[in-house]
């Protein structure tokens, strides 16, 4: 089976946005062992759009396009591929309802050219959009002779798809894993079962991962075990996947030996994040964080109130930028600011130690560093970082040196702090 | 003038990476005035690299090959487009000598196998890799038959150019700088003068936006003027663009349009995000800034952080998500919590003022509200927030209705009260 991913929007190709789209839908259709053949983006234009969707038709089973769903006049896709397809559109009721209810729930008046947006092609499938206006649509083609002129793979498999997603993530994400997820399950299921395990680990080298695993994995690589690697600030996965009857069971074995190996560095699996693990852990165990961020600048606590639930174990943190806040809100001493400086070990400790008190909380989470550009000395080169842990056993601080731009900088400190707290209710 | 990308890499299309290549190297071209036509990616495998490009130099002047320059198995980029143009491969001695003296500055051995990256198409313009091994590579290119078959375009001007650049973002960027800009120039002179200005709206939907400004701009549309729309949570990007001996005037002309219609809403220009523009005043005025946070958990603090010298403006800020943090750090009053909850007017002003005394500072926004998904009521319903700005002025404080999930919640809430502080320092 053949997947196309089709990335409709002239500011793509001005730069003027990243494309996240392509990762996230790539990394899921991978996960449920589906690898996109072959990716484009092209400009909001009718013959670009047209031209691609033909090429794409040609040649792939499924066809994904996103973006261009939108109420505005450079959201052309919907007409375009319907005129492409020779499908009438016809205004849904039910569509234009939720659009006119989503409106109506936020006081807004709705404009009048979100009517189009209710426009659906004949025989389409509608993907509803609970978290916007515009919704998916899925179609069902036979392939036409026009199609298969151009065709440049000999075997097309009858029926191909064609999806259409919204371009805002926070519509395309939620719709692809209800909607297109039993679709692709349902109308491509696999020859093969296919397996996928992703284990996150933090605070080990790409390349020291790899020396690790790959010897004690080699005889799992010859029975099919399929492994890589993907590297981001502070972090490392190791994807395993197998494909066919003892997939399930290779897969399960890599992960044994990754687990042997890697144990403590494990911080969670597949799409878990390192936030939502340690809330995970501290609602478990009934406890409460509180935060004192100086160089990570509310970036701790940002991740941590972005996971659901949050409020049950986070009491809250300061963000003490200016040395005087460190004093008046954590009770930093003065003098330890003038001894050690605001960048130190014992700094750290105080701040941490404020934060519990002042909160009431069981462990409290401080940072304080030089994110530079400027601020660096010989003894504390700009990236040195002290992250403390206190709590009922006391206090812990490490030292870090963290060379990266500003913001790597702020989300590799916060992984590690983060980190360090997992490492300690893993533990305990 | 057509320019076509293609990214190569298995990784891209397993969604292991994000192609940050293609925005890098799309918005460097529009600012040079040439817009890519089309972006491609495709794995590492020899059928797809070279259809991707035998279809990329049947439409485009320009084919900009990215990655598989390196010296593993998987890096076959350079091969794979000396056999489809019919050229011989030869080991250069100047790249030679470059990979051999790269690693001996490094004191590390060169392993065997990266002779393979001083082999040479015949006939190509070697681009120096000074941040690298793998040198980039530039061959023009006249139109043989075989690819003019496949030409969907009538004018193919010759000579055409395929460049190819090494996967590494650290070795990619200051080589198109230096090696291919140079080269652009001199081949491609921009035969009309291209201007591109964008306008970033706060506060307003996107088919407001476009209902409104649409009309006034539609002369100038007639006369060359591209209006394009980008919407983000609580943002529209307006781009205008024109093309021609009159863009500069057009693009002019319909800014003065756009900002007619929508000046307080304006909140900055091109690539400027809020945090940078509030950043920006504040430093200008010599003013500070505290933040108490709820609802946005840390949120506004982390931009505002992100944003290099914030250090000069930004105190610091409380996270508040307990209501003892909000009596303690703010000193709210328990009176206030009980009588209107935490969740209301009268508390955010409370936050706001307390934030303003306790920081010492000249402003300070504060937010409380109902992220959800629980915790609403029928006169409070979840995306129900209330946002205070406390200055030398007094207080003033803003209701919203934000229903978005968790993330896109906090981020918007985050932008209106960032505007909040804008549109009081603009009109300051």
């Amino acid at each position: 089976m053949e997947i196309e991913l089709i990335n409709t929007g002239s500011e793509l190709l001005l730069g003027r946005v990243l494309n996240t789209h392509q990762q996230w839908l790539c990394r899921r259709l991978a996960d449920l062992g589906h690898v996109v053949a072959r990716q484009i983006a092209v400009p909001d234009t009718a013959t670009d759009i047209q031209q691609a969707v033909r090429e794409a038709l040609a040649r792939a089973d499924l066809v994904i396009v996103t973006g261009g769903l939108g109420p505005t006049s450079d959201d052309i896709t919907r007409d375009l591929i319907a005129q492409l397809l020779g499908k009438k559109l016809r205004l849904n009721e039910a569509v234009f309802t939720h659009i006119k209810n989503y409106f109506a729930a936020r006081q807004r008046p709705m404009p009048a050219n979100n009517d189009v947006q209710a426009m659906v092609p004949e025989g389409a499938m509608i993907l509803p959009n609970p978290n916007g206006t515009a919704p998916g649509l899925a179609i069902q083609i036979l392939a036409t002779p026009k199609f298969q002129i151009e065709n440049t793979k000999s075997k097309i498999r009858n029926p191909q798809w064609l999806v259409m997603l919204p371009g805002p993530p926070r519509e395309l994400r939620p719709m692809f894993d209800d909607a297109v997820v039993p679709l692709l399950r349902r109308e491509f299921p696999l020859a093969a079962p296919f397996v996928c395990r992703t284990l996150r680990t933090g605070g080990v080298g790409e390349s020291a991962v790899q020396e690790k695993i790959q010897p004690p994995l080699a005889a799992l690589v010859a029975d099919g075990l399929e492994v890589g690697y993907c590297a981001r600030v502070g972090q490392v996965d190791v994807r395993l996947t197998a494909c066919g009857a003892d997939a399930e069971k290779i897969v399960r074995a890599g992960e044994v030996v990754v687990q042997q190996i890697f144990g403590a560095n494990i911080y969670g699996f597949d799409d878990e994040e390192i936030e939502q693990v340690v809330v995970r852990l501290l609602t478990e165990k009934k406890k409460t964080l509180a935060l004192a961020e100086s160089c990570t600048g509310g970036g701790i606590a940002n991740r941590v109130t972005n996971v659901p639930g949050a409020s049950a174990i986070f009491l809250g943190g300061v963000v003490s930028y200016a040395n005087s806040a460190k004093e008046q809100f954590l009770g930093v001493r003065a003098k330890t600011l003038q001894q050690h400086g605001a960048v130190s070990e014992a700094v750290a400790c105080e701040m941490a130690e404020g934060a519990r008190e002042k909160f009431g909380a069981d462990f409290a989470i401080a940072v304080t560093g030089i994110a530079g550009p400027t601020g660096g000395s010989a003894e504390k080169p700009v990236g040195t970082v002290f992250i403390a842990l206190a709590g009922t056993f006391g206090t812990v601080v490490e030292r870090k040196l963290n060379l990266y731009e500003r913001e790597a900088f702020k989300q590799l400190t916060a992984q590690q702090a983060l980190e360090l707290l997992r490492q300690w209710l893993a533990r305990a």
